[in-house]
């Protein structure tokens, strides 16, 4: 298959932990990094391009740190993929069917080339299926399958690290 | 998104070229190469990619070529991505949930990881979704939508050229 970017786990793993924390508080990028042992200048390009894309917002100044940008249940995986690795399609055309002996000239090629459109036909529902999963239905899973300690665990770090 | 290789595109339109072929003809791996235009070093390496999977064949000797190894309703865009770019998923987990101050110990990761989980889900709709796309279906489209000089013109330069 193709292949997704170690980023997209990063960031994925990173906003269930900011969508953990409690109301006004923010983790910061060093904290984010320590928790899953990541390379911090790597996750910070990370956050930036989650910045960009409105599903985190970051305060300025001394101690400032990160949050969700919105609502859980309004960030899919689909966002985090596109704001990771960017909107480009998967299949990109190059219009091969111009070159060649039997060339098709630019004029008749308005339509496009079936074979992109099939791939373009199952990106497609590729985007609807990352779409259709929010962060908080993994949250909610992953709560539902966790053991009680390990969420303590987690719920005190966080509080710990978060200002 | 993600992207797919360059080599995926050739390949997909090497094997409707293929499809093309009179029966117990075939066409060297220059002669492909030449009818898009193709690098032919690059393109003989997916010819290669496409032969480990079955889905074309070749002959060996003087004038040598290649010819589909399957009937063109018995492959499907996701033999030819497989072949391409391998068997590997798009979402490789790398288990970070067993890193930092809140670690999971490995036997508590019996169970895959919830985000590994929810990316394999979507993975697999876009795997059918390729997989219910076959190169003849392909074919009926682009000759549906053809002019029949094209036609006419692309017959003629692959009878002449195949052998």
């Amino acid at each position: 298959m193709v292949k997704l970017s170690r980023g997209v786990e990063w960031a994925t793993h990173s906003c269930t932990v900011l969508a953990a924390l409690p109301e006004e508080r923010e983790l910061s990028a060093e904290a984010l990094a320590e928790f899953y042992e990541l390379p911090s200048a790597y996750l910070a390009k990370q956050l930036q391009a989650l910045r960009r894309a409105g599903i985190v917002q970051s305060s300025r100044g001394k101690g400032g740190g990160y949050r969700l940008g919105r609502p859980a249940n309004m960030i899919s995986l689909l966002d985090i993929v596109r704001a990771i690795e960017g909107p480009e399609p998967a299949f990109r055309c190059s219009e091969i069917r111009q070159n060649g002996p039997c060339a098709l000239k630019k004029a008749d090629c308005k339509r496009p080339c079936e074979i992109a459109a099939a791939f373009g036909k199952a990106e497609q529902v590729f985007r609807n299926a990352l779409a259709a999963q929010t962060l908080d239905s993994l949250i909610s899973e992953f709560v539902g399958n966790a053991s009680p300690a390990h969420l303590m665990d987690m719920a005190g770090w966080i509080r710990e690290k978060s200002g």
